[in-house]
Parts: structure tokens; sequence; C-alpha cells
């Protein structure tokens, strides 16, 4: 039987700040990425965010960022690896310490925007964060997953590092022939159709294929998909992906038990 | 066989900023409280603090403050009890992550500046700085110790949430006859002579009493004795300080082993 | 003929994070009060909110609070005179920088939040902030009003400087019989009813007149009137309102017309 | 007779935290880089930094940076023609407001470290920089001067917008033969002899040439040579810059009195 985790990221709102409808997506997916007030996310956010996971039982995940709440953490920032190591312990750190009063253990990390993109393509960066997610495994009984770009360099650095890795999908992104995401900026690179959608990550699932922009078939085989929960059309992508998951018989479970951690 | 503990504020510098003597105090002191980067320090700083008192065997603790860099925490923030909570647990843990890979663990807490002195006049802030505390010991096999000052009413309150308080004294402070620190605003509210701070310090551990700026003598029998480190003085009367105490056959221990933790 | 002022705050998103329904409520009011990225707002919305303003003929003035993003300003902080002066003359400049190369000057300073309110018991910060808007007015043809509480110890500071000062009254809120606002917290503190503020605010430009909470009837001689624009609401109350005062024959004008500078 | 200015980056303290020998270098400048509060300085390091200015008779330019605390406005970040833009008059604008009240109006406008590099190898951003600078110009009566690396796109684009452009040379700098600066990371990048630097700057301001790094000869026809004041060593230069200059009969000037505006 197929199983498959289904990602977002949650918790980033800032003070008076709301982003997100954190309570709708949380119905649909398994595992929760948790902003840990770098680019995103405060104190209290982190709390609540926590307890609203354990609530619907969904895992939770750090989602590390960039120092720049200004600007999200989507704007490029030449940090050293030294940096990028403790930007990301820090962070896993203050998310941890709120779910070990409520019983609960982080299950994954994944870098969040700028971080995310410019470890994909430095072995440097993504070594150092990977690093820090082995590291923050110290303070847990069950090892902390690095999730990243399916098909990414993240992977073999993580194999290296013995720290389990889950390559990750986009739900609504048309892929290159390369297996990268297609630029936002080109046609056809965002979908909307929560049924075409549905279709792809089927196929994904049960082929480890999906279509490319340029209508080849290539490899892609994710543990887990990312959807998003920052307007009501993601929500209702995520709800409808969901469903018809569900209805073709595909197990929709936390990550760590896709992996078999 | 009496003994005490000496802590020092340390890990204050942020990115290019350099503040306090860490290098020289560490070689005094029994326990560093370790700037959280949100008053002061970052997660290079921390994670270099970390590092620097484990070589030197010195006891490491948390020393989260308000959100607050350009004030260095010592301006009264209107926070509210819930606010304090997670601003305190949110450091605490991210200061944990740096000390779990080097397999140590935190052993204390002292709230910081502004945020220490709040708590001492506020029950409600006390107590969610100390219930953060209590949370935060779920992460560790030993319970940290929450520091303040002697005779305060942070002690009732970590005794009625049963965490282990450690009553604090400074070394270089004039006490009122209610067992309150002078103003520094007043005269002789700061001592500088440090073998006069040495004989009131062996006071303190052997008799348990200190002499008021008013020449009475009051109980006060701290666990921990607070140094500086930030001037070339203040690194002196703590070498002295050590120096005289072990002289006496006072034993310098960090603070777990002091209560017998 | 009666004239009026209606202010509003505006421009506090920050970045990614959208706050406020601008472009609809300066079509209500003619003066704007723009966030200077301290408490909220940032360089590219302060820019947009200028240029939006000048688009709808409404006058421009900076709205500095306190260095605090997280709390909205709107937490107590233990500043010094020193610090709130160069804190609102910091923020002024700013704004003033996005209004010269539009060919605009600032009309006026109305600080935010705590940092209002802390002014308004604090003879010290009252004046430390009332020199910055003097001294920001060196920059300028037109010399920069003051705007605070109607009846506040804002007003005589003002006078004894020489700064223009603008006694500002709530639409949606009940006074007591010292003329102070009603705390939130109280029952009735706060007016919902367009139709009921609409005859209030047409008593206090009238008659110069408001009833409390008690049922008295107080002397409030307002020069503006604050209205909201962060909800559905508050954006139908200030349209209520304007057209109410326009149908009885009030001229609604920015505050330097008010006061005839 | 030959003329230069020697300008310095100062006003780099933070709160409690202090940066430069910024009185002791201000007695060897002409004109003063003030940082403006993103990457270093804060509003009352900019206050007593510009009355320090105003006291030597020394002339204020602005300094602005990244939002960049923590990286000290050193590391690349990622922003957006706009976002530089907005960021700049921003900054300028907060330090004319200081300026204002002391009767001074800001001579030019240097960008910092990492804004400063991005902008010398991207015509968008240096665009939207010196657009800033000729907005910030409207506040004023002088024209401010825009102040770049010698040799730079920035020239160009400069007069392109008509802003005055003054070139600047490193005092303690090897230069490639292409004019740029030798890498800080390659040997005899940095040059420490206060007599040989005195020496090439001589030659740059009397012949217009320099000495590179391979011993060539190339064109280099600075107005303003950058001098640091971080350091005793730093300090020490300055000084004995200065005093040669004028030993051999050039006239240390302010900017605008070198380019005659």
């Amino acid at each position: 039987m197929y199983c498959i985790d289904l990602n977002s990221d949650l918790g980033e709102s800032f003070g008076t700040y709301v982003l997100g409808r954190d309570e709708e997506v949380l119905s649909s997916i398994t595992s929760a990425n948790v902003a840990c007030g770098f680019h995103a996310g405060d104190p209290q956010v982190m709390q609540r965010t926590v307890a609203a996971a354990k609530t619907k039982g969904v895992a939770v995940g750090a989602h590390p960022g960039h120092p720049d709440l200004q600007g999200f953490g989507r704007r490029t920032l030449g940090c050293t690896p030294q940096e990028a190591y403790a930007f990301c312990l820090y962070q896993i750190g203050a998310l941890q310490a709120f779910c070990a009063p409520q019983g609960m253990e982080l299950q994954h990390v994944k870098p969040h925007g700028a971080l995310y993109n410019q470890g994909a393509v430095s072995p440097e960066l993504a070594e150092s964060m990977i690093r820090a997610v082995r590291d923050a495994s110290a303070a847990q009984k069950t090892p902390l997953i690095f999730m990243g770009l399916a098909g990414s360099a993240y992977e073999k650095i993580a194999a290296d590092l013995s720290v389990p890795f889950a390559a990750e999908a986009f739900a609504d992104r048309a892929y290159t022939e390369e297996g990268t995401l297609v630029s936002r900026r080109e046609p056809g690179a965002v979908l909307h159709d929560p049924e075409i959608i549905s279709q792809r990550i089927l196929e994904m699932i049960t082929r480890g294929t999906v279509e490319t922009i340029t209508g080849k078939r290539i490899s892609l085989k994710p543990s887990s998909i990312c959807v998003h929960g920052d307007t009501p059309e993601a929500v209702e992508i995520a709800g409808t992906l969901r469903k018809n998951l569900e209805a073709q018989g595909i197990a929709l479970k936390p990550l760590k038990e896709v992996l078999g951690l």
C-alpha cells in the first residue's frame, strides 16, 4: 500500500500580523513546518502552532530561515556555512523547547526560502545545515529528518552525514527536465487545478514519475508533498488533494512513518 | 566545609560588536549566564561561549532577556506573563541546542536586566518565567535551577512550582536593611575594593549575614555570588575574590553541586 | 462655518505582512498618521503610503513609535526622554525624506500607542517628543503640528515650546468625567453604531461638549477626530461619519487648515 | 594648489556596544560617513556623531547600509532596486533630521559594505541608490554628492542622473591593473606603513596615478581618500597621512569644497 506525507509551512504570523490559514490547512496535512522567529513567527506564535498541531495529530518540524523578517527570508543572504549552522541550530532548539513540555519531539527540519535555495546549490551551506540537524538530534530520542528538494544535492550530503533524508515534491509547481522547479516567472510554472494536481501527485506516488513542462516524463519519488495554506485557493487544493489521495487508497502519514523511522 | 558558586554574565557580544572579557572571567567563575540573542548574544557567540565554558569546566546557564538589543535588555518592557513565558522558553531552548552536541546540559536560568527586576516585583511575571524553566526541564535529565535575588519573591514561587531555586548575592553591591540592592544612583551603592568585597562575601558564606549600607547586620545566605567581567577592574575583583575564598578554605563549585542536585 | 479634520493610522503593513485597509479609509479622512518603521511600516510601505495619500489629497503626518515591531509599539518601554527625542526625530526625518521628492511637506506628528500614552503622563517624555517635533520643523517651510489627546498635558508643553498643538478626540471611544478615555476593558468603552458616533462628534464640533460614560456633559473641543481603518466595520464608521458631518455642513479639512496655519 | 578630502566611517556604535575611535579620527578627517541605524548606529549615536562632527568642523554624509545589524551590513542581501532606493532614502532622511536642528545640511552619501559592493556591479542597484540621493536632495539647499569607488560604474550613472559624483580611493589598499581593490584575501592587499601610504596618496593627488600590486602605473584621480578609525593603528595612519599631506602643501577640505560645489 502506498503512503505519503503532506507538509505545509505554518506559524508564519508575527505579533499583530496574521499570515496563513493555519487552522484550516492543519486539517489536510500530516506534517507542519513551523517558522522559528527569524524570517517569520515569534515565541507565542510558535507555542500556539505546536499546540494546534498536537491537537490535530500533525507532526511538527522546524522551518529555520534567514534573520530577515522584512524580506520574509526570501532574500539571498551571503552568510557563511558557520553562520548557517548556528542559525539553524538556534532555531531548531527554540522550537524543541515548545515541543518538549507537550510531550512531543520534533520530527524534521526543512530550511525556508532563500536558505533552502542557497543550500541546494552550495554544498558547504547544505552540509552546515545538515550538520545542525544531526547535532540537534542529540537532544532527541528520535533522530531529526532533513527535508529537501527531491533529487537535489541535499540527499547525498544527508546520506554522508547519516541524517535521514525526506525528498519533497511541490503540489502546485511545474518541473523542468532536470527535476528542478520551473521559475515562477515562467508561464505555466504554477498549477491551479486541484484535480490536475491530484493526478500528478498520484503519479509521483504510484509510479515515481512526473510529466515535465516540456511533456517529457522523469523520475520523481517524493516522501512528502508540499502544499500551501496562505490563500483560500491553496487551502482548497490541499483539501482536494488529501481527499483524492485517500479515495485512491493512498495512506496519509507523518513523514517519520512514511520513512519507517 | 563551606562551598559557593561564582556566576557571571557571558556571551554578550553581537556580530561585530565585542563586549566583555569572557576568556579572562571564565578562569574565576564556576557558572556562566549566557545571553541568548534577545538582549545580547547571537547564535555564533552562543556556540563559542558554550564551547569556551566547557573547556574551562564552567557550568552553563541561560540568561534570557527582553527582545531589546538596542536597550541591552535594561529597559522595562510591558510584556504580559504569557509573553515572558514564551520569551524565556524560546531562549532557553535555543541555548540548550548548543549544549546538547557538546554532551552538556544547561544547569540554570537567570533572567537578565529588566526582566529580572520586573519579575522580582510581579508575581505573575515571576511565575511565568519559573514555569518556563520548569517546562524547559522536560528536555533535560537534570532539572534546571532558577537563579534569582536572595530573599526575593522568586524563592517562594519556585518552591510552589517545585523548581530548584538558587539565591544570588552581588559581590560589588551595597544592601538595604530590607535585603534589596541599594540603587546605583545612591552614593556607596557600588563597591570597588576587592579585599572588602572578599570579606563581605566570606561573611555571607560562613555566617549568613551581611552589613547593610546603614551599618546594620541582616541575614543573607546565597548559593551563588554574581561577579562581572566587563572591565579590567571587574575581572580583577573576580580573580581576587576567588583567590581569597580559596585561601579561606571555601570550595568553589558549580551551582548544582552547591545545591546538591 | 464649522470645520474638522479626520485622521487615521496608516502604513502599518510590514514586508509580506499586510495590515489595514489603507486605500479604503483614505477616501474618508483628511490627515494620515504614517507609521515610520519602528513599531510598524517599512521604507517601501512608507513610500507607497505617502504616494497614495498624495493621490487622494490627504495630508501626511508622522506616527513614530517604540522600536518594538513584535509588540506593535503597544508595550510600555522604559526609554529615557533623550531616547524618545532621538526615536521621534529619526522617524520623522525618515518620513520627511519620502515626502520631499513628491513636493510634499509633513503636516503633523502624532506619537503611537505606548509612546502616546507614556508621554501623556510623563512631562519629561512629552517635552522630549515635542522638542523633536520643533527641531524637525527646521527642515520644513511650515512648522509641524503636534497632535495629542484633547485636554492632556501635551497641550501646555506644546504651547511652552511654541509648537502648534492639535487636540484629538476619538470617534469610537467613551470618555470619563476627567476627559480621559474609558479603558477598553470596561463595558461600554468602545462605540460601534456609526449614527451614535456621528451625533457625538457633531456635538463636539458644534457645541464643544461630549456626554461622558456616566451621563454628564464635559467640555471637549477637538481639531481632529481619530477614526480607524483596520476592519470593514471601522472603514464603514469612517465613511458614515464623513457623510453625516458633510450633510450637516461641517467642512472636512486637513489639520493645518483647521488650525489656520 | 592641490586639495583633497579625507573621509572615514563613523557613528558605528549601537546601544551599549561601542565601536570605533570617533573622537580621535575626527581630528584627522574632513568628511564623516555616518551610519544610519540599519547596519550600525542608532538614533542617539547619530545625534552625538553629528554634534561631534560639527564641533570639529567636519562635514557630514550618510552611510546607508543593508538592514543587517548582525552582519554589520557586510553580507550580500538580495534586495531589489526598489528596496535599495527605499532603504537609502529612509536612512538619508533620518540623518538629515539630526543635521537640520544643528543648522547643518548633509554633504554626501556613501553606501556601506555589501550595498556599496553590490551597486558597483549592478547598474540597476547603483541607479536606484543614486536616484535616492537625487531625491533626498529635494529637502536640501545644496545637492547631495554621491561618493563611490573611483573608476567604477557609479560615476557614469551619477552623471546621467545629474548627481555630483566624488571618486574615492582607499589609503590602505592595493589596486589591481583594472583599478579595483585587491581582495583582502590576497597577500599585500592591505598596506600598513603610514609613510608608504602617504607617498601613494600624494602621487594620486599630484600626478593622478597609482602603482598597482603588479608594479604598473595606472590613472587614479580621487576627490576623497578613505581612512579608518577602528583601531589605534588606523587612527595613526590617518593622522600621519594628514600631517604629511599638509607638509607637502596639499589643502585638506571637505568634499563639497574639493568639488567646488
